[in-house]
């Protein structure tokens, strides 16, 4: 049951037949039938995510990393707790997130809650704007088993025939490009863009645009932190871990908390 | 046990005290022990990794992603295949490699093949170089329970006071800069870096020149592709998977293969 958990577990959204591990680990069909109906049991029972058993020829098993409501609200709470640290505020009312987003186990219980809130989308590709928010989406592919493709600021791209679109950041007002090798997402492709930061929404609207080039449709947008102005956007739909509210450099306070979807989050509710 | 397993695989390298486990599971102490003696059997027979316990106050039980050594001769193998393909050429002999470094899976094994390499070093932070490297670095990241830290190129970084190097690019022979914030890598830090390509060595150089800046250590060079050309590189003690030894662009073939360590590897012989 171990042996069949660590597969599960470290490749998650893959589906297994049970002759895969049959085969592997020389054991009959019905006891690794059984294994995986408790092994079922106890994850529901532990949330430790979805074991699903698929019948039929093109059928198996597979896992799904889930957070629970829960695990959401104190893995927001938690987060927001660590950002409001007074040595977090850079120059100009930013806020320093990088190390935050280089644990591998934060974000990866991140990539969790991302796969959480778009569970039914069934996305073929995760998208990720270069540099920052990299580890975020490709943990987040991790959970969907489906590849990260990472859009290149610029047309700086040495990879092939590319497909380039200008975007007006939200905040700055000024004129940028993205880049994407073509044959990175393929056409008729399920697309969930999944970014750290989202201000005006500038960026997203590139990533809409881009996905109209490459024949690909945007299924989702994700981020870790929205900024609470503007509060209108250029995209809508998309879906925040946290809110910024903003700084205040004399008195060295963060404003940050929780989105509503962290808060009150069901699966079904999100994005619509 | 799945509990545990799934706890351990999760969060690889994090030592978890056996009352972390009695008290989320409300079992008592004894049972979680023999279950991890158990799980420790079935992972060393089944080639999962290594579940070790440490006696004593600060002991506890952690468990290591490993790579034995048919594992990692498939995996470089398997790699090398796929990249023969010579729809992979790229205009300029380059290769076209993005699509595989953006697999969760794939990476997530080159994550632990890394962590096998590299197990006696015991780094405290692995380092990337912005942009195709940070997959790669961030499953290595993860099967060590380190943060990942990123390099950016030029001097870019809106991250509060930075420290930048200028590096001679081994293969171009053009002078650049690569920056770090200042705060990201604390003085006396070990380092690991992980990278996608080396040719000349150059960038790796600069990674030794920016370490020196902060107080910290290298300990460890590894890339998935190192070029055969030029022989001599600015750096030795590097660890490769595959060594890429050119493409024929009007017979569309790609030679690339294993590198020594993939093949005749064992994790005391690496880099000596």
């Amino acid at each position: 049951m171990v042996a069949i958990a660590h597969r599960l577990f470290q490749e998650p959204h893959k589906l297994f037949s049970l002759g895969t591990f049959a085969d592997a680990l020389g054991a009959a069909k019905s006891t690794v039938s059984e294994d995986i109906a408790a092994l079922r049991q106890v994850c529901e029972r532990l949330q430790l995510g979805r074991v699903e058993t698929l019948a039929g020829a093109a059928g198996g098993v597979r896992y799904t990393p889930l957070c629970t409501a829960t695990q959401m609200r104190e893995l927001a709470e938690d987060l927001a707790a660590r950002l409001r640290d007074p040595a977090r505020i850079l120059p100009g009312g930013f806020l320093y997130t990088t190390d935050l987003l280089s644990l591998p186990t934060l974000v990866g219980r991140l990539g969790a809650a991302f796969a959480t809130f778009f569970a039914d989308r069934r996305p073929d590709v995760v998208l990720s704007m270069e540099v920052k928010g990299i580890p975020l989406a490709l943990m987040t592919a991790r959970a969907f088993n489906v590849p990260l493709v990472t859009i290149r600021r610029g047309g700086r791209v040495t990879e092939g025939p590319s497909v380039t679109v200008n975007y007006v950041s939200g905040s700055s007002r000024t004129v940028q490009s993205m880049t994407l090798p073509l044959r990175a997402v393929p056409p008729g492709a399920r697309a969930l863009f999944i970014d750290d930061f989202l201000r005006g929404g500038g960026t997203a609207r590139g990533v809409y645009d881009l996905m109209r080039e490459c024949q690909a449709e945007v299924v989702g947008v994700g981020v870790l932190i929205e900024a609470a102005q503007p509060r209108e956007k250029l995209v809508d739909g998309y879906v925040s871990v946290l809110v910024f509210e903003g700084v205040d450099e004399r008195e060295g306070t963060v404003r940050i908390k929780p989105s509503r979807w962290t808060l009150g989050h069901t699966a079904e509710a999100v994005g619509r």
